[in-house]
């Protein structure tokens, strides 16, 4: 075992914060955060927020010499955000965008317009075949009453499905007849979950794997590990006042899939500014790990049933979220379906009304026109709103139903055949 | 080799046409549809156009003695119509929406409200583990001048992507160590194209899939296995003129990606009318395969290079298509955009008019009040459509030029290591 050589990965991670007009000094920063890059030459960059394609464009001329491959995903109205940068060949690339992600009304919020995705691309290093997988899930604006919760926990499904799903891409080959699977897995992003919670219970778990923070043999970095600190200028002071310390929403994770071990050796963050500056690169503190990678005599086995225990445990109560949001989400396709009835009614009225005053039906004065067709506008106007609105939720409604049948789907299997497979 | 049992697999696909209110006597044909499904006991049903949930129910009710498996698809405003029925237990589904799906303002053409999208279903009989696919790629309505084939190009693309990506799909089992994947991949579904088509050169080179039309040994059913035929009374005769015969655009395609052999020892096609009554099931005929899967001793190892060259010319064939629909789309961004930047202006003209009147400086007649406030309403409502509609352009130019981009990345990947992987 010891006699096959060790690979060694030096991974880098960061929510830039590069929306263009709104986040500050984002020029400034992008430039720093690709000095930086240039200067330490990783092996993999996965950033998430790069939503200016000439922020990406003007990374991919300065990263040219150590980084001569990359990819940028395109998504939704705004795009993902997400990009990667890498040392070695991109042989293949799939971007899966999440079924839900809040709501377009909710202007403030913009989630809805980035189309929040998972970005994977493959990478072949020394013969080990890489799924590395970049994402960003939706935000948590208000942690004591979380509504974007079932939509975030669908995501975090979707996500482990998605990594699942992938455990076979492999490079340009169209008559393959051997199922080469990727070898590693490894996942960065902004999960915006904490580590305690549901989604990344059932994230880890679903697919087994491993958090490099937890297992790093070094650490370096904010206390706890934590990437959203106060200590940070431009994170906002106030949302952070439970947390003293700051919280960990920014993840790097791994798993080897095969013949292969992979232990994280060191993990960094940046501590509130950029090394040397007196700014930071982001609101987020970047994740650096280096891992090494190793091929193993064989597959390494593992006692299977405590966690399939803890699997079942944590799919049931993500699904109990899931139904709450459900509930809600029918609840909502209700009322505004009532609302487009009700507006189509009034609607009815006016032209009832008005073909009358044309017959010459009504007795006295004739309805004030102005007010008449301001009225008729208002109920065009909610009448094809709360229609959107409804269709909106209905999906909202059937995505939310498929993910409740696929978890129960899940529970079945594993309660009737917990060890087979 | 011999010595190793082989599994045989029946296999039922059919595009049921059953839209609620719409489709011709679709009630009978959706009774006259699981009747015979009871009767035959296929081992696996792939329907397309199921878009009725309680349609679904019904046959599920129905079919629970023979195929105590089912799994309904659900996604955009009406769903996927994609449902699965089978005699083996589902062990884990997936769904990928396709990124591009026609206008939502084509009303006449519902595609986009559908939410056209491939499902996956992973199966596991006798030890070999299946991944099975359904899918219904967007209509074609018109073959001379095809508006959506840049976007069938697309759904095609993330097909093949999808089908390549799942090759490691497998049942719950949360920290396998081991990557285990398919061992046979079959598609079933309606594709829209015909078989030179290009849309389906690309999948099934990008692929390696394998048509059961061509590769049958026996085959019984419409002449050159068409599947829309001017015989059956519900298709539309005129649109089969050029055809006299009829068109095939529903497959069975197939693979072995381990150590497996499948062949395709019997082909049927339903003749226009369901066997044994007056009435056919839909105004698809069915296409029902009987496969013959085998262990094989190794791998089958096949030359490729030929294989690649063919791909290189399909996925080129394929990008100058998705070029195409890159331009009209850019040029459709563009005059949505102009479009609503006028309306605005016209509003904040009237703005500065009634700002203007207010302040009494105009001087003579105040403008009527009525076509005043008319003309506002027009300006707002053209200003929400020209803008929505932008969005809308947005993201179909983001997603064909991030298909064109992987189509690129491809071509450069099989020229640079043509034989690698």
């Amino acid at each position: 075992m010891e006699g096959h050589p060790t690979l060694q990965l030096r991974i880098f991670d960061l929510n830039c914060w590069a929306i263009r007009y709104l986040s500050k000094r984002r020029q400034e920063r992008v430039q720093l955060i690709g000095d930086m890059l240039r200067r330490e030459c990783f092996d993999l960059v996965l950033l998430q927020e790069v939503w200016s394609e000439q922020d990406y464009s003007n990374l991919k001329v300065k990263l040219r010499g150590c980084y001569p491959f990359s990819h940028y995903f395109r998504s939704g109205v705004i795009g993902s955000g997400l990009c990667v940068f890498s040392r070695f060949p991109i042989l293949d690339t799939l971007l899966y965008q999440y079924s839900l992600n809040g709501y377009p009304y909710m202007l403030q919020h913009g989630d809805w317009f980035c189309g929040k995705s998972v970005g994977l691309v493959v990478i072949k290093i020394s013969g080990i075949v890489f799924n590395v997988y970049v994402t960003h899930l939706h935000a948590e604006y208000c942690r004591e009453k979380d509504a974007y919760l079932p939509h975030r926990l669908v995501q975090a499904w979707e996500l482990a499905q998605f990594i699942r799903a992938g455990k076979g891409v492999s490079r340009p080959c169209p008559h393959r007849h051997t199922s080469k699977a990727a070898d590693v897995v490894l996942l960065g992003g902004d999960l915006n979950m904490h580590p305690e919670d549901v989604g990344i219970r059932l994230l880890r778990s679903w697919t087994g794997l491993r958090d490099a923070f937890t297992e790093a043999t070094r650490f370096e970095g904010c206390e706890d590990g934590c990437t959203l600190v106060p200590n940070n200028c431009f994170t906002v002071k106030t949302e952070l006042m439970p947390f003293p310390l700051g919280i960990r929403i920014d993840y790097i994770l791994y798993k080897a899939v095969s013949s292969f071990t992979v232990k994280c050796e060191e993990l960094k963050t940046t501590m509130g500014t950029a090394p040397g500056t007196d700014i930071p690169f982001s609101d987020h503190e970047a994740v650096m790990a280096t891992l090494h990678i190793q091929r193993q005599g064989q597959a390494a086995g593992a006692s299977l049933s405590t966690a399939e225990l803890t699997l079942a445990d944590v799919v049931t109560e993500a699904r109990t979220e899931v139904g709450v949001g459900l509930r809600a989400a029918q609840r909502q396709r209700y009322s505004t379906g009532r609302m487009a009835v009700l507006a189509l009614l009034l609607l009815l009225l006016q032209a009832v009304a008005a073909l009358g005053a044309l017959a010459g039906l009504a007795a006295g004065q004739p309805f004030p026109k102005l007010s008449f067709s301001l009225l008729a506008f208002l109920a065009i106007g909610v009448l094809l709103l709360a229609t959107s609105l409804h269709l909106f939720h209905t999906i909202e409604v059937k995505m939310l139903q498929g993910t409740e049948e696929q978890m129960r789907m899940v529970l079945w299997a594993l309660q009737e055949h917990p060890s087979d497979g």
